[in-house]
């Protein structure tokens, strides 16, 4: 376990690329719409619609029966609905699928974006989400012009974690799997990385969250984005 | 949908795989152990350890880097006692593990299995456990006698919801794809053997329960394993 991390030890990553969900963009105000859509059980509905959504993504993927994210994200909202019993309307259905659309980022992507494009770090998102999905969250959070790709999992139409996915970031980014760096603060998703060679950062959000036991370690955990162009400058 | 089922309609079909946790064994064991174990968070330790195992199972196959389904199902184990943080000791790990290799069978199991077996079918489980664990629980269940094949996704080295598991079953019971009667009590499994290409029957072991959205529909609901031989007889 390479846990502790030493300035300058990444310099050799050239790219950096950003899950979406969770990492770069608060997905907060999806669960705060739906308490308050459906009082008192809002809070239940967003965990369960995003445990959901994650496990359709990777049943489809090893069924080899691909549907875009968008299209997987309602059918696990559909899914929890009936599941926990809540009347969800055409109208209510829409303003939970339009959320994911104009989600903030968290207050460290800002700033640690802008001064990872100074050292000259190529930046991208790479994502479950199909093209407009994390596109249009980019706009919304103020940092697309930030970002040199937006990579989405449509390109191999297989979710992570596949190898493909990750791969596809260096093939877009045009640089070697020890060049890439794959940022994520879903521990899966950084694992997974590491399952296919590439250098990883996990941003820990919050402490209470453990390392999940998949085989592998992520490279380093990070607290933060700002954390990165200290470890990653030359 | 073709949920309404009349008698002798699939009476093509010579063999039947059957799931094997939840389906043919219950767990509830387990979860009493849990709470015995771990007082008051004994029920959210044994959900989160069985979403864990299922997840668990479906990202290493999209890894592509197989793990038994003992080990993973340990690896779940430890996860959730560090996310619950609850002290697991050697022996209250152990105790846990063991619990798999001895339960239950549900009330229908037995009747069903011998009323199918007089009409010769051919009877099976089809798991992902590795060998030992569902060979294990048909013997303390006291069906082991009624079953022709124990089917372990092990053939394979991955796991359900792959059509390669499914396919497995085909080989080993010597049966084309129609000729195979899938039934699972596990939704989400008879929609990914549908894809492969099989007769499914999904035993709606709670009415509570709701069909996942995952494109496929399974041919038919029941409600006990004993509303099989009227439906298989020709």
């Amino acid at each position: 376990m390479a846990q502790v991390a030493t300035p300058g030890q990444f310099r050799a990553i050239k790219a950096l690329a950003f899950d979406a969900y969770g990492t770069l963009f608060d997905v907060f105000s999806v669960t705060a719409l739906c308490e308050q859509l459906f009082p008192g059980k809002g809070t239940q509905l967003a965990q369960t619609w995003r445990i959901k959504q994650l496990q359709y993504s990777l049943m489809r993927s090893l069924m080899g029966r691909h549907r875009d994210f968008w299209g997987l994200t309602e059918d696990g909202l559909v899914w929890v609905s009936k599941n926990l019993k809540v009347d969800l309307t055409a109208d209510k259905k829409k303003q939970l699928m339009d959320a994911y659309l104009s989600l903030a980022a968290f207050s460290d992507v800002k700033p640690g974006l802008e001064a990872l494009k100074q050292q000259g770090v190529k930046l991208a998102i790479l994502s479950n989400g199909e093209p407009k999905m994390p596109e249009a969250a980019a706009k919304s959070a103020g940092i697309r012009g930030l970002l040199d790709e937006i990579i989405s999992v449509e390109e191999v139409k297989v979710f992570k974690t596949s190898n493909r996915v990750y791969w596809v970031g260096t093939e877009r980014l045009k640089v070697s799997n020890p060049e890439l760096g794959f940022v994520s603060a879903n521990n899966w998703d950084g694992v997974a990385a590491v399952s296919a060679g590439l250098r990883t950062f996990w941003i820990q959000r919050s402490v209470a969250e453990v390392r999940e036991e998949l085989g592998f370690e992520v490279d380093t955990t990070i607290r933060a984005i700002t954390d990165l162009p200290a470890l990653l400058r030359g």
